[in-house]
């Protein structure tokens, strides 16, 4: 398991996933149907969010046509995050840090009321993006799911 | 409908209403329970995410044994938010903006692959906390239903 | 709809567009009047703040004589403001900043006073830039026109 | 005309004129048709954002029942906006600042379009907060109405 | 189990351990000695670092004379961290940050290549401060001990 | 000893031993034992965080078989850390900053107590990275080792 | 009027006009008697910070024997400063902003002390910068002259 | 001459001058005339922006019947500015940042063209507000006058 | 030794010498003399950034008529620093912030050149200020001399 | 005199110096006493600290045999600084700037007790980094030598 150390190397290989999605039209949530995985996943794969084992990134490669370049580096750990912690201005993935500015304080109250001193794993977790059909327009439905970390005392 | 003026108002609205849930031993679940709520959304209320109708206030009021100048806080939009969109340090906080500093772009993909250009919105919105039990230890599953609005093209 | 994954795309969509509006000699103003659309929305498609139905696309590259790759980008959700959200320091760009740091507070007095605890959506939502004759010098007039959007109590 | 010296000074003075609003159960609305005024420039006044005639400021007092000081102080120049340009988390106030960050630079490219190189003014300036009725939701109307300034050539 | 509400509460009980100690001469590793606990751990439960279980909470309040409210409070979780992410200016904390600015990329490549993609957890972890004499002058030890946390992928 | 001046001389460094590395499968602990060193300290140098010996660097080039220019850049002086002190978002960056920012207060106050007034060296210092294997999981167990620096008095 | 969209294309006018002016070994003072213009003017169309007059343009252009291109950039309404407000690090530059970080609270003392509640424009406004000799070492002297602007009340 | 130590002392000392002022109906330009001083640097002195002689803080202090503690704060140097070098939201302290923020490189290129490498002195230096009537409406001129400080070769 | 815990502390310290010596009319220069110590080192210990000996401590508060709890506080290690790494706006300060901004990669080339890769040690360190007579104006000589600190290899 | 318009060219000319050097094998030491001149003000003109008379320049640039181009770039005002005001993370810079961060207050009492309301001059100023040899290792000997500017007061 070796770092990643070219910044290029992966954009270059979300560049190719891309451009081919879009040569055939595909979107995360075909692909996922036809690798039998999980389109969040897929996505966070692309995006710098997550790395995969051979199997998957061979699978995931060869629906889109890919080489074995997109497989080695679907493999490696991603350098996550853009570098600092900051909050981005495109209204789409700013409200994702609007829910946590205006309700983070009792979303802490309420995990210390029930789990104790500890957090929400974000590593040992999943995240799901789903649509949902609402009378009045569809709604986004995003779920956190991490592992409860109590504080180790010792 | 009357906009907050004095930010120590609603802190000390606050402070009356978790020295009351202290004392009574209770917890926001219980008073969900109790007044027939949602545990989340009565924990937004008290830490400045939310405002109640009438007669929520009324009913969160009673079960704390508190007054009328609470029931009128308790009514007011809040300030929300802390001053400036900044990331915290506690970590159960951090958790909820690491999430989007590493998924986001691939939310953000997700989002419009299956909706278009758009949002989920963080008003039109609700906030779920849970506690869900797992073999190898119990896990917080944080749901974020939002409607999706499209942006206009005028 | 598929994301937009690749800065420079939207950027080198703009640099066409303005070329062939420099080499044409139009206004943003001519060709709102010739495609019959409005010249705020069709401002705001070249400078990443807004997508385009195939239609529309297709009537603005007409006018400026311009390709299918053009009318491709322009129907993507753009990457939204500047990265982080930040203040500018043009004199131009920063008096929109201004407004709402000196009459901000009075502004989210006024919609809590007459709408309650919401906002006014920046999603569903259009603005304008208008020339308004005054004998002492023109007025620019803006204005922000967005669906008032109540907080979900739950 | 003397300059404010103690921040406080002004913070006291809106704390006295919104208790008294609530007393009375009067918005800004309410009194502004009392005095003849806008209930902007009201609320502006309030909000350290504007200061007054001696006229309007003993109009404005007398129908909150509010003393000589309130007078005093309603006439002198505020230190406008909150210490260094912020853009504030909550989110009524962020959308104010989302605005210009997603439409900003087309809304600089029409100013420079249809007047040349300069800026709206945000001194002669007028701003106002409207509700307009829609059949699927009411509207927030905000207007920005300000002299257009050309760049002096010396 | 009851999240912390007041800042204040905390800083006051941490005066009084501080009080306590100094007036009875005694160190952490004094008191660590006397309850049979670690001292670093007792030194992070006083600095807003940790939550204790009653029992210890009444075994270190004891040692000092400390009465009820500190067990109590020493019990709750606190807000760890000074609010933001920052790095502070006092050299002996700077320290502590200036080796993951130096060495932080080295440490994740190691990690990375030995463990996967994964982190250091810093919630199943324990931390220690220790002494070890060196012929040219005693050195400080700092051990960080955390759990590997593997990412999931799902 | 003449200090580095072009920023990209370094990384250009860092490329070609990555690059060397995977393609012979070694891993930094590989080459350790090959050169008879540690494991860590070659990755510091490898990540910008430390100059070698000419030995050092000619025996960890040579086992890379890499030339005289690499060897050349491992002894000059590095420019460390990224420009400003600044937080990463990455997680497994992250947690290096999240123990000093919650255990920071507790490790300066231990230090003081049995030191005095100083601190921890970050030069005349080692970091090791080790894998400690435990029932529930590996753990990662990460080492500051630096001599203590009194304040001199004058 | 068109809006400047390629922030290269400035910096290419501005090194040619330097580029010229080395050449021919003229100082902006030179070039403004040349043309009978201001040299300061000079100086800011050339930085970013002015646009010109057509006929302006080609007298300018003409004494340095530039061509058509350049004539049409200097037309064009520049992006002016530098992205955000920033202070810089170079202390020819910084000294601009210490007399207002250690003079500005008397200055706009002065002005609402004997203009009233308003501005000096920096729109409406004109800056020299000169020499005058002084027996003790020339003074550089700095003159900002701009209208003032009265806040307008509504 | 010994350093102020407590940043309170010098604001008592400011209120006190600002509120005879206010009592006494004096602007700083009747106070200056009185004194024969200059009112820029009276308000100087009054702003945390200079220090003053023993016979001229006897004088201003007499024109307002201030005592002796005003005299001794005046003559103490004051900690000038806010802290950190930060560009205020307020518009009339703006505008004095705004204008390096635009015309600082022209500035800068001028002073190097016609001084060579060097500054002007903030320092030994003075500043002066004034008002010149103006058919269309008075000007606010602002002269910064300090001695050319070459840069030192040795 | 105990870590100081209550920021106050200190500062009212600081008052209480300040106080004594403005009564005693007595500079550090003064105080130095008499109790045979350094100037710049009281001054240190006076503004957080150095603790002293019983013995030195008790000198210093005999010399000021400063009782039992001033040498107390004076032999604690002080919070060094204001917070967080900032440059200060006050010139005096700004300047010896300046000097490295300016000058530091000239002083790190010729510390690598001459010492090879380590640092100036801030830590095994001290500082001067002293006064130089010179024809045309005073100097204000400043003296670091700190241990060269080498990085090390392991 | 011209002022600097292209970041690069100095740049540029720094490469050529600092290659020129390492192919010679010479320090800035070895340069200096060739041409008669001061190590840090050579290494000062090299990092865009300083500007040379035409003299020096030739000397220094006959010494590595380089060419016209470099004598011209030496003789023109650089850039100084990085930017904006900013603390480094690289260590050996680092600590510059740690000095002042603790024992900035204490200097700055020194000089106005010493000189008055004033400053150390940056500018009439010159730095010299000297080796001391000591029994336990040498020091680094940073001077700082800079006229005193009183404030001047008008």
């Amino acid at each position: 398991m070796i770092p990643r150390n070219e910044i290029n190397d992966k954009s270059e290989t979300r560049s190719k996933i891309l451009a081919a999605k879009e040569e055939k039209g595909m979107t995360f949530s075909d692909i996922a149907e036809q690798v039998g995985g999980d389109k969040t996943f897929l996505a966070s794969a692309t995006y710098d969010a997550a790395s995969m084992t051979k199997d998957d990134a061979m699978a995931f490669a060869e629906v889109l046509d890919l080489g074995r370049d997109v497989v080695e580096e679907l493999q490696k750990p991603p350098m996550k995050g853009q570098g600092e912690p900051t909050i981005p201005s495109d209204p789409c993935l700013y409200r994702f840090y609007e829910v946590p500015q205006v309700y983070g304080p009792a979303m802490k109250a309420l995990i210390h009321e029930e789990f104790g001193d500890g957090i929400m794993s974000a590593i040992d977790f999943e995240v799901s993006v789903d649509k949902e059909p609402h009378p009045e327009g569809d709604h986004v439905v995003i779920t956190y799911d991490g592992k409860f970390l109590p504080y180790k005392r010792w």
